[in-house]
């Protein structure tokens, strides 16, 4: 099984399904393809239509079985390990689960455009508008009812890791690089998913990439020598 | 059951599950709450969110268990009757049907914002831009690749009609009101979506609704005596 996928720093998309098979235990080969200097370089878009009729990551390849997004990636690990949690098995945190999962899918456009991820940075709190404000406090209203109605088996939104963790670890990493305050129930929450084993290790494999993208640079970063070995270009 | 959605002439994502549910012959109780005047109306907002956390339609409502997000809505029919073609059942079918649906789910904002799902109107057809012009070549190739691979035993994308025609029938009704030039197999496809007993019934009662919102009123019909009871306002 190979999972593609593009910048660690940058590739939102591409960190859901890589941090649920890495928590899953579940193994895959990875194919990195980093966006070219801009994310619809033409270079990059011929090389990853190899692998996705979309010309977007991520992709996976399950031998002649072809799944792009996100969210059907995680329905096909769903259908491939009946016997691991990817969706809660209990119907109602079923239900909120696939529900949360889908409004993330496709939603809260104002705080990705505004506060793309960055894994690498760490950039200074600022305030960044209503709409941001209000896609904030809706994710975080789902963090704390998930966790106060079905979080008490484990740290995570329905106690085990699973796919609706995944689906939101991407906000998670804005909240934490673009210090954005959160109620004591969501930064723990937000804590443990950067806790696990997977999310350090695409961290880690972030702060190595040689790669800046100056559409998704949209703040100074805290600390200008956080990546010693770049020289930056500024947009 | 009760599957809460709002205006059949615009809303959209109301059709997607209210179609799926017909078509399957699943019986639930229809809760239709029309827009405002406008579709962010606070009052609109404040009557749907006795339904669901998001303050949007649809919703499902199934006992306790609450619902909501087309795609979410399906998954959660998937669950509830695995013995109905809800996605497709061959592997590759079912992963492309979850792909394109979740693609269809995040996707294709160009289309959606310049030809508003207005169901019960006909506009002349004219130059939408390239950027629409590339969504609809994505979803029709999306169309033809479905109906050439998986589609022989049926007139729908995988045969059986599905998760995925539900999910695609709006853009189609875009399609076939605002004039949009179709391939032979996507039009044919088209039709068929559109020929069905429940979608008729939706067009019709979208006919007699007596609500319009300017917001989603994009272009002069081409008969303005199409509805004639009603004295059209100007924005």
């Amino acid at each position: 099984m190979k999972l593609v996928i593009a910048n660690k720093t940058y590739s939102s998309w591409s960190l859901r399904p890589w941090l649920l098979l890495t928590e899953l235990g579940i193994p895959f080969e990875e194919v990195l393809i980093p966006f070219g200097q801009t994310f619809d370089d033409p270079e990059w878009k011929r090389a990853i239509s190899a692998f996705t009729p979309t010309g977007k990551v991520p992709a996976l390849l399950d031998g002649e079985i072809q799944v792009w997004e996100s969210l059907a990636i995680m329905d096909r690990i769903a259908d491939l390990r009946p016997d691991l949690p990817v969706w809660p098995r209990e119907p109602a945190a079923r239900a909120m689960a696939r529900s949360i999962a889908a409004e993330m899918h496709a939603g809260f456009s104002a705080l990705r455009g505004a506060c793309p991820m960055n894994i690498a940075r760490q950039f200074h709190p600022r305030d960044r508008g209503a709409k941001v404000a209000a896609d904030v406090a809706r994710i975080t209203a789902i963090w704390r009812e998930a966790r106060a109605r079905f979080g008490e088996s484990g740290p995570f939104l329905f106690g085990a890791f699973g796919a609706a963790d995944a689906m939101f670890a991407p906000v998670g990493a804005r909240f934490t690089g673009y210090g954005i305050a959160l109620d004591p129930v969501s930064a723990t929450y937000v804590e443990a998913v950067q806790a696990t084993r997977g999310y350090q290790s695409w961290r880690m494999a972030a702060l190595a990439e040689p790669w800046i993208i100056d559409e998704d640079e949209v703040d100074e970063p805290v600390l200008e020598e956080f990546r010693p070995h770049l020289s930056r270009s500024k947009a």
